[in-house]
């Protein structure tokens, strides 16, 4: 559970290739949870999301050899966009294996950034045998956008930049998806904190890692009806060992209180955080009596939202 | 119109009572347009609006007699947030005239920045009697949202800090409203500019400014059907002659330019930026070869929008 060295040797090496996003506090925010709130603001970062760091820093990590082939992963959010723009700033080819039916926005970012989509049948299956495919004739290097020690490693730098912000955080909240941020933030509680405790958020419509904790084994969720997109994919088997070992707990929250949050969050900070994002303050919120008056550390993991029905509802 | 000694003291006075906002780029958005555009974000402003600014510096002017009396003024938008927040900071007293009619959220933020609302009957006549009323009864000053040498001043220093930030701006786009902030902008960019000149955006809907400087004289709307409710207002006889002598031309957009503007803003730079903030972007997108590979200054005058309607239909 050790990775300070690892963990500053990352964030030296990703450092040109990354924004060192902003963190930002809201005397009202405060005051309306009655503690002193710290935002690590991962909505400005490249792409607008976190998943650049850990994505920058596995393409780092190739051979010379394995950077010629490229790179490929499944995904359809931000790892996809993530990985491209890496791989792109990196000269790298990136093959993004997309569902057919993803969003035209979701297509045209990754496009943006010169990846290369394969499109395949909307399945779990159909992603990870196409991945496996173009693994085999590009001899491309398969990326996992969670499960992947050179990714979680990348994810830490946040709350690692966070803590050099400030050091004394009693409490880091994060949002727990596929595992990568949370265990990352881990890691650099660990590392770098002042006896810094981790909580995770997590949607009830996708308690999965819940689940994990109190079973002891990695969980599915059976159905993923959250607002929170980002949040939908389970844990594995190389970040469930250190949630194990090293979160404090997982608080769940609804689907209002995910709403809610994200109110508070673009009312008061006035920035675009996506709902997986307010999911982590949701949950500090759900049980804020018991942080009274401490330092709370927030990742906002992202900030990409889909605002076009928003505009075109506007426009005469 | 050589104001930089006294823009100077003024940015040095409010200095401890204001946020020094940070300065956005995108590389998206400047591929998009062609320039190097730097948006000075003001929406992070205390009470989320360049206003603060010109609020605190009015009042610290006022004299110690003055001050204890207090101040008032009548607005139902951002100057009646950052007059109150002003005057609390300042441990002044401020009373706020409003239209009975305006929106509760508009109250609430009046009453917890602690301002007095006294209300109205909704016409310009009754909140300037009403107002007159209240400097009779209670000896307080009146002051003007955007009419004001003090307030205007206290505007200019946003500007300030995006050319200290900037040094090289050809270019400085600014809404314009009443006329404070882009009157201020002026005496910014003539003071610490080298050759800036400036630029306002103004909605077809609420065209009193670009009208006025073909006529000579100071216009009125007779309508103002624009989304950018904080551009309803019209010039003043301090602000008009800055306006006149040192603008370079005042651009007019559509509401539909201005919508894809702010989507542009949301959707790019993560921060949430009122409709009057959008109309400066709206009005460079609409003319922008002839800003091409220009350094251009944005001021994005403010973030404060009613979000409830967005994530009331989220809600289940």
């Amino acid at each position: 559970m050790m990775y300070k060295e690892e963990i500053i040797k990352v964030h030296q090496r990703i450092i040109p290739y990354i924004h060192k996003t902003p963190v930002l506090t809201s005397r009202l925010i405060n005051k309306m949870i009655g503690a002193e709130i710290f935002f690590k603001c991962e909505n400005f970062q490249k792409m607008g999301a976190f998943k650049m760091r850990g994505a920058t820093n596995a393409i780092m990590q190739l051979s010379k050899e394995q950077s010629s082939k490229g790179v490929v992963t499944h995904s359809s959010g931000n790892f996809a966009q993530a990985l491209s723009l890496a791989a792109q700033q990196l000269n790298v080819k990136a093959f993004i294996v997309m569902p057919s039916t993803a969003p035209q926005v979701k297509k045209d970012a990754v496009k943006e950034y010169q990846g290369e989509i394969i499109e395949c049948f909307p399945s779990l299956e159909a992603r990870e045998q196409t991945a496996k495919a173009i693994q085999k004739e590009k001899r491309a290097t398969f990326i996992h956008p969670s499960n992947d020690l050179d990714v979680i490693l990348g994810q830490a730098t946040a709350a690692k930049e966070l803590l050099e912000y400030q050091p004394d955080l009693a409490y880091l909240f994060a949002p727990i998806g596929g595992g990568g941020l949370i265990s990352g933030t881990i890691l650099s509680a660990t590392a770098f904190g002042n006896n810094c405790k981790v909580i995770g958020g997590e949607p009830f419509e996708a308690d999965d890692a819940y689940r994990s904790l109190q079973s002891g084994e990695i969980e599915s969720n059976k159905s993923t009806n959250t607002i929170a997109d980002g949040l939908k994919t389970t844990l594995g088997d190389i970040n469930f060992p250190i949630i194990q070992q090293g979160i404090e707990k997982i608080i769940r929250v609804t689907e209002n209180e995910i709403i809610d949050a994200m109110h508070i969050i673009w009312e008061r900070l006035k920035i675009i955080a996506e709902p997986s994002s307010a999911v982590a303050l949701a949950a500090l919120i759900k049980e804020k009596s018991a942080y009274h008056n401490k330092k709370v550390g927030i990742i906002i993991s992202g900030g990409n939202v889909d605002l076009s029905q928003f505009f075109n509802a506007m426009r005469k």
